[in-house]
C-alpha cells in the first residue's frame, strides 16, 4: 500500500501543532525565511544528511489501522496454558477502557512534580500496599520492569547488603528466563551464579545470596521455611520469585522469613501482550528499604498539613547517584502496576481469593483427570502440572494445539501445562482428549495439591480501598476522581527537556488491546505469531534506517536497559578481541545519571570528562582522559544533541578522538527527537545507541512506564545484541536484557504506526517543527530568564535551558518556586535542575500549537513579573505567591486568607485561567519530613479527616 | 454457551451498587426481612410473575465480548457505495475514543440542568453554528432524529406556519425511506401528499410546502432557485432536503431562498452503523424559529453576567406543550450531533472542502471512466452516478460485490454508485473492471459535474472554534475541558425520575465501535448482515419475554417514536376492523407530555383522566370518560407504575375497564425498570408498550441522545408493527417510523449485552434493587422532605416524588433552589416539577451503592438544614446560598465576597468535598432573557472576555 495524495489529510498535520501560518510567524520572530534554513543553520553541517530518509510514504489512519488489522491477522489467538511466568488474565474492561486506553492515564509524566500527580501516586500506593499485603513483606516499590530483571536486580541487592561476599544460588527450578538474565548480568560484574537442586539443601561455599521461585518452574510448591533457615544460618540472604495470584491461598515469603519478594503483577489483569509490558515487583524485609531499586511512594505532608503522597527516597535512584548507583533503573511500568493494582481494587481480598481457587481447582481437576494416562510429576502444586510424557511430548503439543490450547514443551519427555483466570471446564475436557482421557475427573478435595501447611491463614487486603469500589460504577469514578487529580498531556504541555512530551495519537493506541496483539503468549509457537515478528522486524529495520546503524534489537523495555544492552555489546566486542582490559567508561558530567549507573551494571569503570565553558564537551579534558586510559578505553557515551540541549559542531571529531585510542562510541538517543530526518548518530560516528520509543516515538509515558529503549549497533556490534533469555544455549546470541525476547512488544504497534503514519517527510517535518518551537520558546523568553547554552548560530535544538541562578541569587525564588508557580497557571513544569542546577529545561516537542506555547511564554513572563514584585518588596520571599504555590481550592476559598497578596491573584493571576482552570489537590509536599517518616502504604482514612 | 458457575464473578454483581451486606443494611432500616419480602409487599400480588423469566443463564464479561465477536464476525464488511442516504466516513480516532467511547460524554444526561452541561451545550452549539453556516439559514435545531422523520417534521412545520392548507408536495427524487416516512406521517393526520417529478414544475392545486432533495436521491444536481420562486409565488413554502457534505461546494438551500432545510450528519464522521444513530438536523429561516421541533441550544447569561449555554424556547416543546404540541420529537442524537459537530472542529472548512472535492472528484473520475461502457444518467452531481444498465443491473451488483463493493440496485436496469470520504483509486480501478473498462480515465475538469452557477461562493464556518482544533492534541484538549465542565455519571448519581441513569457498562459499549458492527449499511445485501439481523431478532424476541408481548420491533429511534408506533398500530387495528371513528386516546393527568404529543401525531385526540388524591387513575372519572366516548374509545396510555412512582394496584381493573368498552391499552414503558423479572406489562393488560431501552436496559443517555422505543404488542397488533421504509409496498407491512429497517441498530450491542450478562435472575435482582433503593432514600428522607405518594403499603417503587411546596409556601425557598444548590454539593438534580410542579422525583436505580445514595440522602439533609436557615431569618432567601447557588469558583475566590454567608458554606457544606469536589463553570443561568434574546450560534470569542 502506498500513499495516496488523494486519500485523507495527512496525519503529519494531526502531529504537528503549529499550522504552517503559526510557523511562518514563529519563524519570522526569530528572522528565518523557511524552516528549511532555521534547520540549515542549526544543525552541524558536517552531520546534516543529504538525502532523505529511505521510508515508505505516509499512509493515512484509516490506512494504517486496516494495515494493522491485517498483520494482528497473521498471529493467532489460542487458548494460552503455557506458563512460565505469563498467564492469561481478564482485563476488566472498564479498567481497560478508562486506564489503559485513557489519555488521562497514559499520557501522564512520571510523578516528580507531585501536587499534580496525586493520582496515580495513590494507585501506586494501592500497588505497594497490595504487594506488601500479599507477599507480607512491609515495603514494596512503585514496580520493576519484568520479573527476570527483578530477580537480577534482587540478587544485586542482596550482595550489597549482605554479609557474605561469594555466590548466588539459585534453584533449578527458577524460571529458565530468570537464570539467563541473572547470569547475563553476574557475569558482566563478574560475580559468580551457581544452579543448583535446592530440594537437596544447600550447596557447600561461600553463599551471598539465595534465590528461589514458589511455585517453581515445574509448578511444584515447596515449603521454605527450613531452606530460608539454613541460608540465614549461613549468613545468606534469601529472595522469593513468588507468583501474586498464589500468595493469596499460600503462605507468603514474608512469613516464611524471606528477605525479598520479587515477581510479576502480570496475571492481575495485565494482558499477555506477547511478553510486555508487564508490572514486576519487588518487596523487601524492615532494614532494607533504602537499598530497594526503583521508585517508591510514599506518604507525607503538604504545606497545611494534608496528607500528601510523593516518591520517597529519591536519593536512592540512579539519577541522583549516577556511578554510585547500584541500580540503573529509571522508567518503571506505571501504567502496567496501576492496572493490577486496580484489578485487586475491583475484585477485592475475596474476589482474588475467588479467583485463585478456581485456578487452583481448575488445575487439581486436570491433574485428577491425567493421572490415568500421564504421570504428574509434582504432587504439590497451584496452578501449573509438570507431565511426564516420555519420548510423546513433541506429539502431544501438537495434538493440543490443534485443539487450540498451547501447552508448554519442557523437552522431550515433559509438558508443562497452567491453568489461569480464563480457563473454563471446556478447556479441560479438550485437554482430557487431547490425553486420551475418557472424561473430567473430580478432584480428592478441593485442597488437592496444596499442602496443609502451607495453606495461607494470615488476611490481606484490609485497607479499606480494597473493598470501597467493587460496582463498576464505584470504579469507573473511583478512577475518574483519581486522573482529575492529575495533569496530564490531555490538559496541556509538559514542557520537560530530554523526556519529548509530544502526542500520544488515539490511532497508534487503539491496536494494542486487539485481541490478536494483545492475548498472544510470548512462548508461543513461532507459526502462530508472524505478524508479531513481521512487525517488530519492520520497525527494527525503520529504526536502523533513522538512525543510520546496520541493526536494532527492540528487547530492552526502557531507556537505561537499551543502554545497559549497547554497553555489553561493546563491552563483548572488546572481549571477542581479546581486550579484556578495556572497562573505562568516558561520560560528560553533564550526562543524565542514568549513563553512569548502566555503565557501573556492565562492569565499566566511570570516567568523567568536563564540560566546557559553553557547555559543550571540553577538548583538552577528552584529549586528557583518553590519553590517561588509552588501554583501558572502552567507550564512551555522549548525548546528541548535548543534555544542554545544543548541537556541538565536533560531535564527528569526538568520536573520531575515541575511536582513535580503540574506544567505541555510544550516543544516547534521549534527544534523537532533535535528529530524526536531518542527522543519523550511526552515520557522524556512532558506533551503538539506545532509543527511547516512549520519548521520539509516541509511546505514552503512562505515569512512568511502559518504556521501550530499543539499542541500535553498527555492524561489527550486531552479533552482540540482546539474545532470547527463554532460548539461551541455542546459538551464540548476546547477553538477554529482558525476561521475554521482544521485551515490551506489546506497545511496539505505537510506534510502528506512527513512522507509518509520517512517513519520512513527516518525521523529518515533525524534527524541524521540534526545533522550531525550541527556539521560538528560547527566543521570547530569553529577555526574562537568560538562556543557559545555545549553538554557535545562537540557535538551540529542541530544547533550551532557562537559567534562574541569577534570579535566585537575587531574590532567593528558586527554580522549584517557579516549577510549583506554574501549577497555579496550569502547567507542568520543565525539567528542574537537570543537568544543571538551578535551571529549568523546556523541550516544547513538534506537537504544540502556537497558542499553547505562547500560554506558556506568557506564564513564564507573568511568574518573572511576580519575582519582580519580591526583588521589589511588594511581599516578602516566604509570603509571595511564588513560594506559597501551588494553591489548592480549598485554601483558595478558606474563610480565612491570611496571605500577602489577593486570592484572585494567587487563582488567577492571568484572566484566561477563569475558563480553563486546574486546582491541585494539595499544596507544596515536604518530601524531607516523608523520608524521614517513611510510609509507603495507604495511610489510614483517618488520615484525611480535617 | 452456558452460563459456568466456576467462571468469573457475575456481572450483576457489578452492575448492582449494594453487596449483600449493604442491602441487608437497607433492608434493615425498611424493616423487611429480605429483599424478596420486600418486593412481595410492594409489587401488587395481582400481576406479580408467578414464573421466573425465560433466559439464558447469565454470561461472563468475556463469554459475552467472545459471543459478540462471533456474532459480529457473521457480518460482511464491504466498500459500501450504496449511498440512498448513508455514506461511509472516517471516524476521526481521536474523536471515536474522546467523545464516542468517553464515559464522561456519553453518559451525560440531556442538558436540562444547564449550569453542570455548559461543555454539551456549548458542542451542541457548535453543530447548530455549522448547519446554519453550512445551509445558510439562520437557524438550526441541535439535532433530530433521522433524516427521513426530519423531512416529516419539516412538512408538519410548513403546514402549521403556511398560509395554504393544501397538499404537500415531494419530488420523486427524495429519499425513497423519507418518501414512505412522510406518506405515513401524513395518512394518521390526514392531509394529502403528493409525490410528483419536480423538474417538470409545481404540479396544480393549492400547495401548502413542498420538499425537495439536493442531490436527488438519482444523485442529480438541480439548480432549485425557480422551483422556490414558483413555490413562494404561489404560496407555498419550501423545504430541502440536503447532504451537508455537498453544501461545502454548492449553494446552499438558505442562498436559494427556501425555508427549512433537512438533512443527516451522518456522513460527517458518524459510522454507518447498520442504519443508526445518526443525527438529523433542521435549519430554518428567520421567523421560524418558535416552530422548531426537537431541543434548541441558546445564549444566555449566568448570574454574573457571563455567557452561558441553555436549551432555549422550551415552551416549544412536547413535554410542556402536551396535546397543544406540533411534534413529539423529545431524545435527539446528541452524542452523534456532537461527533459531526467534533469532525467540523477538526477538519475546519478548509478540510470539509477537500474532503467534498476528494468526494466529487472521485465521482467525476468514476463518470469519465464508465461513460464509455454505460449511460450515466445525469450530468451534473456531488458524489451518486445513476448507471443506466440495461437489464443487467442485477449481474453489475453482483460482480462488484465479488469484488468487495456494494452498490446500490435502484431498478434491472439502474444502478446508483456514490462516492465518500472513503473512496480510494483503488475503489475506483475495481469499478472500471467490474464494468468492463479498461483504465480509469481522467475527468474534462476537477469542476466536472458541478454546474457553474451551483458552485457555492460564501464562506462559512468562519468561528474560531472551526479554525481553533486542528491537531490532534487541540481536540483531544478542547474535547477534555469541555467534559470537564459537566457533571455525567462517571462522577455522580443522577437521580433523575423516570429517566433511569443507571450504569452504562463498558463492556456492553465496546463492541458498538468494532468495524463489523459499525461500518454496515443498512441496504447491504441481507447474506452480509446475517450477524446484525441474528442479534436484533435475539433482542426483539428476549425483550418479548421480558413484557410479556408477541412481538418486538426495535425500529422506533427513540421514546416518542415507540409511542407513535403503538399508537399506530392501534390505529391501524380498530381501521382493519372497520372501526373508523375510534380516534379518543384517554390520559391520565400525571402522564408524561409526549404521550399526548404523540397521541395528537397518531390523528387521535386527547382526552385527560383525572388523578385522585392519593395520585392514583380517578375511577370515576375514567369511568365517565369511557363512557362518555364510548365509540369513538380508540386507546388509554398509562404509565406502569405510574409516573407518580407507584404501583397502583388496581392496574388490572383500569385495563379490563377499557377493553370492555373496546379501547385498547398502551402501556408506557418509561418505568419498567420497576417491573423487569417481577411483572409483565403484555401479561397484566396491556396491549402494547414501548420500552426505552436508554433507560431500563444501559443504553447511554449520550447528553440527549441516542435513544431507542422499541414498541412490543400482543398477538392481535403485530400485523401493524413498524415497515420497512426503504420497501414500501413489498408487504402489507405497518406504518414505517424510522428511515431504516432497525432504527438506531448500532447501539443495540449495549442492549443485547446487557440482557446477555445478567440473565434472568439479574434482571429480576437489578429491579428488586432498584425498588430497595428507592424506598431507602424516600425511607431517609421522608421526616425531611414529605414524600408526595406512596402505595398502600407505605412502600415506592422505583421512584418517589419529594414534595417542597410546603417548604416553599413557608420559606420561599423552591425546588428549583434546591436542584441548583445540590450542584455545590456535587450532585445532578433530580428530575423537577415532573410530574408534579414544585416537587423533586429522584430515581437512584440499582446501580448506586449505599455510599452514593447516602452522600445524597446527607445532601439532602443538610440543604434542609439550610432551608430551615432561611426561616429562622438567618439570612434571607435571596441572600442564601439556595437562592445563590450554584457557586463558580472564580466567584468564591473573588477578592469581594459580598454574600451573606462564608465562603467555605458556599463551597463546602460537608466537609467530604473538600477530597472530591465539582465547580460549576457558570453560576445560575437567567432562560427568560435568552429567550427573549434569542442567540443560537456560536457567540464571538469577545463575549467572554471580562
Amino acid at each position: 500500500m502506498t500513499a495516496q495524495p488523494l486519500t485523507e489529510s495527512t496525519f503529519a498535520d494531526r502531529h504537528i501543532g503549529p499550522r504552517s501560518t503559526d510557523a511562518a510567524q514563529m519563524l519570522s520572530l526569530l528572522g528565518y525565511p523557511s524552516l528549511d534554513k532555521l534547520v540549515e543553520v542549526a544543525v552541524p553541517a558536517n552531520i546534516r544528511l543529504a538525502e532523505p530518509l529511505n521510508l515508505p510514504g505516509a499512509l493515512s489512519e484509516s490506512q494504517v489501522l486496516a494495515q494493522l488489522r491485517d498483520i494482528a491477522g497473521k498471529n493467532t489467538t489460542a487458548v494460552q496454558m503455557i506458563g512460565q511466568g505469563y498467564f492469561d488474565t481478564v482485563t476488566p474492561p472498564v479498567i481497560r477502557r478508562n486506564v489503559l486506553e485513557a489519555p488521562a492515564w497514559y499520557t501522564a509524566y512520571t510523578p516528580y512534580q507531585p501536587e499534580i500527580s496525586q493520582g496515580r501516586l495513590e494507585a501506586l500506593l494501592n500497588f505497594q500496599t497490595m504487594v506488601q499485603d500479599l507477599t507480607a513483606l512491609p515495603i514494596a516499590n512503585a514496580s520493576l520492569l519484568d520479573e527476570a530483571s527483578a530477580v537480577a536486580e534482587a540478587a544485586l541487592l542482596m550482595r550489597r547488603s549482605g554479609k557474605n561476599k561469594g555466590k548466588t544460588v539459585l534453584d533449578a527450578d527458577c524460571l529458565p528466563q530468570t537464570i539467563a538474565v541473572v547470569r547475563g548480568r553476574a557475569e558482566a560484574l563478574g560475580f559468580e551464579v551457581e544452579v543448583a537442586d535446592l530440594s537437596q539443601g544447600l550447596p557447600d561455599g561461600d553463599i551471598n545470596g539465595v534465590i528461589l521461585q514458589q511455585p517453581g518452574a515445574s509448578g511444584a510448591l515447596r515449603d521454605h521455611r527450613s531452606l530460608i533457615a539454613a541460608a540465614h544460618d549461613g549468613g545468606a540472604l534469601v529472595t522469593v520469585a513468588a507468583d501474586l495470584l498464589a500468595l493469596t491461598l499460600i503462605t507468603p515469603p514474608g512469613e516464611q522469613d524471606a528477605d525479598i519478594a520479587v515477581g510479576s503483577a502480570q496475571r492481575f489483569g495485565v494482558p499477555l501482550f506477547f511478553g510486555g509490558p508487564h508490572a514486576a515487583y519487588m518487596a523487601v524485609r524492615k532494614g532494607l528499604e533504602r537499598m530497594l531499586p526503583g521508585r517508591l511512594v510514599g506518604v507525607s505532608k503538604d504545606a497545611d498539613g494534608a496528607p500528601a503522597y510523593r516518591l520517597a527516597l529519591q536519593t536512592r535512584e540512579q539519577h541522583i547517584r549516577r556511578e554510585k548507583a547500584t541500580s540503573n533503573i529509571c522508567t518503571a511500568q506505571a501504567l502496567l502496576a496501576i492496572v493490577a493494582s486496580m484489578y485487586a481494587v475491583y475484585h477485592g481480598p475475596d474476589g482474588l481469593k475467588a479467583i485463585a481457587a478456581r485456578v487452583h481447582t481448575h488445575a487439581a481437576t486436570l491433574a485428577a483427570t491425567l493421572a490415568g494416562a500421564v504421570t504428574v510429576v509434582h504432587s504439590d502444586f497451584f496452578d501449573t502440572l509438570l507431565l511426564n510424557v516420555p519420548g510423546k511430548a513433541r506429539d502431544f503439543q501438537s495434538t493440543a494445539e490443534s485443539a487450540g490450547i498451547n501447552l508448554r514443551f519442557v523437552d522431550e519427555d515433559h509438558l508443562g501445562v497452567s491453568c489461569d483466570e480464563t480457563t473454563t471446564e471446556e478447556h479441560l475436557a479438550t485437554l482430557a482428549q487431547v490425553f486420551g482421557v475418557g472424561q473430567v475427573a473430580e478432584p480428592e478435595s478441593a485442597s488437592a495439591g496444596l499442602p496443609a501447611d502451607l495453606v495461607r491463614t494470615s488476611t490481606y487486603l484490609t485497607h479499606p480501598v480494597f473493598s470501597s469500589h467493587r460496582s463498576e460504577t464505584q470504579l469507573l469514578r473511583y478512577l475518574r476522581r483519581l486522573s482529575d487529580k492529575d495533569l496530564a498531556l490531555d490538559r496541556t504541555m509538559i514542557p520537560l527537556g530530554s523526556c519529548t512530551m509530544k502526542l500520544n495519537a488515539t490511532v497508534e493506541m487503539e491496536p494494542i488491546s486487539w485481541p490478536e496483539f494483545a492475548t498472544i503468549h510470548p512462548f508461543a509457537p513461532e507459526h502462530q505469531t508472524e505478524g508479531w515478528r513481521w512487525l517488530i522486524e519492520d520497525l527494527e529495520d525503520k529504526l536502523a534506517e533513522i538512525t543510520g546503524y546496520a541493526k536494532v534489537s527492540i528487547q530492552p523495555n526502557a531507556g537505561s536497559q537499551g543502554e545497559l544492552a549497547g554497553l555489553l555489546a561493546i563491552r563483548g566486542y572488546h572481549r571477542s578481541r581479546g581486550d579484556q582490559d578495556r572497562n573505562v567508561c568516558l561520560i560528560p558530567s553533564s550526562a543524565h545519571g542514568t549513563n553512569a549507573a548502566s555503565a557501573v551494571l556492565a562492569g565499566m569503570k566511570v570516567v568523567v570528562v568536563k564540560t566546557a565553558d559553553n557547555g559543550n564537551i571540553d577538548h583538552n579534558d577528552l584529549t586528557a582522559k583518553i590519553a590517561q586510559h588509552a588501554e583501558q578505553l572502552s567507550a564512551i557515551m555522549i548525548t546528541y544533541p548535548s543534555t544542554h540541549g545544543v548541537f556541538e559542531e565536533d560531535v564527528r571529531w569526538v568520536c573520531g578522538q575515541v575511536h582513535d585510542a580503540g574506544g567505541q562510541v555510544y550516543i544516547d538517543g534521549a534527544n534523537l527527537n532533535a535528529l530524526v530526518g536531518l542527522a543519523k548518530p550511526g552515520e557522524f560516528g556512532g558506533d551503538v545507541s539506545h532509543l527511547n520509543l516512549h520519548k521520539t516515538f509516541c509511546i505514552p509515558h503512562g505515569g512512568g512506564g511502559p518504556g521501550v529503549g530499543p539499542v541500535a549497533v553498527a555492524e561489527h556490534l550486531a552479533p552482540f545484541l540482546p539474545g532470547d533469555a527463554a532460548q539461551q544455549g541455542a546459538g551464540a546470541e548476546g547477553v538477554p536484557i529482558s525476561a521475554s525476547r521482544y521485551g515490551s512488544a506489546g506497545v511496539l504497534p505505537i510506534s510502528w504506526a506512527y513512522v507509518a503514519l509520517m512517513g519520512g517527510e513527516g518525521l523529518t517535518s515533525a524534527t524541524g517543527h521540534a526545533l522550531l518551537a525550541a527556539n521560538y520558546v528560547a527566543a521570547r523568553l530569553t529577555e526574562h530568564f537568560p538562556l543557559l547554552y545555545s549553538g554557535e548560530k545562537g540557535l538551540v535544538a529542541h530544547e533550551c535551558i532557562l537559567d534562574l541562578r541569577p534570579l535566585t541569587a537575587a531574590t532567593g525564588v528558586t527554580a522549584e518556586d517557579v516549577a510549583k508557580r506554574l501549577i497555579d497557571y496550569g502547567f507542568h513544569a520543565p525539567t528542574l535542575s537537570f543537568p544543571v542546577a538551578g535551571t529549568l529545561m523546556v523541550e516544547p516537542t513538534e506537537s504544540e500549537d502556537i497558542g499553547e506555547l505562547d500560554r506558556f511564554v506568557d506564564a513564564m513572563i507573568a511568574i518573572k513579573g511576580e519575582i519582580d514584585q519580591v526583588q521589589a518588596g511588594t511581599y516578602t520571599l516566604e509570603q509571595s505567591p511564588l513560594r506559597q504555590a501551588p494553591h489548592t481550592a480549598f485554601a483558595l476559598i478558606s474563610d480565612t486568607w491570611e496571605q500577602a497578596y489577593p486570592r484572585e491573584l494567587a487563582a488567577y493571576p492571568v484572566r484566561t485561567l477563569k475558563h480553563n482552570k486546574y486546582f491541585p489537590p494539595v499544596r507544596r509536599i515536604d518530601g524531607a519530613h516523608g523520608d524521614r517518616n517513611l510510609v509507603c502504604s495507604c495511610p489510614p482514612i483517618e488520615a484525611f479527616e480535617d
